[in-house]
């Protein structure tokens, strides 16, 4: 079974937390996918060079300048780290944007209700499964960064668990498919202050009474709608868990 | 015949230039690699961040925070412009470091004589050159930038003429090979002052007289010496030419 496995800012940010975090992904059965995301060098280096960053709903406003800052840390400084790291504990890494090969084509949001800017939204039925097994094939690990293009020119800041979720459901063509969002708690909580509250197996109508009873809060429900998706789209299993235990199996899995 | 074509960073500066090198290149027969390499973006950033920027003899000292800025503007910025900006011409670029699936291994320079920092030497025999060529056979156009990496996980700075002969020369030992340097001057000048001056074909019994006699100037013999060593390790045809004259025959050929 192919594992596209999605890590946040989080872990990026952190040193130690990344360098433990690729320790188990080089351990982890392949064939496997790794998506990332972006962190905070962008903000700060936007800051440093006097670029003011815009965040609308906790999204990034993708204006001329912030897309040259986020393509040189997204798909430069942090993808290449992130691949050579990999290399070093013997897993053969392939970095990537969406953008090489034109592997995940995007389109740019339209600017109507809200002017994103630069942003992304992927076009899942174009994705170049095909390229993507090969590569696979050939014993290679396939990193990809959250930048992709439109095929006219134009790179395009993307959602890094859209990324991930897409490519699961592209490839569900081809093979069996685990995607698993890793992230700071230990699953789905059903309370939200406590970590050992996590539900470990979670279909639908479980979600939606709890999303009513407000058990579930804001932030979780686009990764959980996405989780969702992905299910419905044909990938086999859904995971959320702490990238702590991506070799165990605490977590919620969706079903 | 295969193409390994180079630009250098006169191109990348000047948005027309390499506009219309693109085009160029994407009317260039298939199969073809691209090498380009950085241009001023880099130093401007580090201008820009407080960096110091150090040359030796024209090169750049690569400490840490400048392999940053490097891998953020060469891996990240030009190699993915590039990359869409062929893409919008119908060629299927797919933009690579040579740190990515450890393409093009190197080692870090000896600190002895001259510590240059992060940078790196290519190991030509350990190019994979077998992937590369899968890539070509998938229709695909890698675009390389000069990045590469030593498999201990540490991201190295390397010349970008020594890239492209590199894999010119891995590339021939599965089929012939066409090295073309893209440059500022029509080709090899017997009179430095006079761009009419080119010598259309050149061999080293040649360039060993001219080089006696002070035609040939300091900056040209390293381009000129990677230019006979390719020829020397099996790559068909070297050219260097101006980048205007890709598709046309005015340029210097070593023979």
């Amino acid at each position: 079974m192919l594992s596209v496995i999605k890590i946040g800012g989080n872990i990026i940010d952190n040193d130690l937390a990344l360098k433990s975090f690729l320790k188990r992904f080089s351990e982890f059965p392949s064939p496997k996918i790794l998506v990332h995301g972006g962190g905070k060098l962008a903000t700060r280096l936007s800051e440093q060079l006097g670029i003011p960053t815009n965040m609308i709903d906790g999204r990034r406003v993708t204006d001329a300048p912030t897309l040259q800052i986020v393509t040189m840390v997204y798909a430069g400084w942090i993808n290449k780290n992130i691949t050579v790291g990999l290399q070093a504990l013997n897993c053969n890494a392939f970095g990537l944007s969406g953008a090489d090969g034109a592997l995940i084509p995007a389109k740019k949001r339209s600017p109507i209700p809200m002017d994103f800017g630069f942003v992304g939204d992927i076009n899942t039925d174009d994705i170049k499964y095909l390229d993507i097994s090969k590569m696979l094939n050939s014993g290679q690990v396939p990193v990809f960064c959250s930048i992709a293009a439109d095929g006219d020119g134009t790179l395009l800041n993307c959602n890094a668990d859209t990324i991930a979720s897409s490519i699961a459901i592209a490839m569900s063509k081809l093979m069996p498919v685990r995607l698993v969002f890793c992230f700071e708690k230990v699953g789905v909580l059903s309370d939200p202050e406590d970590n050992n509250s996590y539900i470990p197996s979670i279909n639908k109508e479980q979600y939606n009474k709890l999303k009513e009873e407000g058990v579930i809060t804001k932030g979780m429900i686009p990764k959980i709608d996405n989780a969702f998706k992905a299910i419905d789209c044909g990938v086999k299993e859904v995971h959320i868990k702490h990238a702590d235990n991506l070799n165990n199996m605490f977590g919620t899995v969706f079903a």
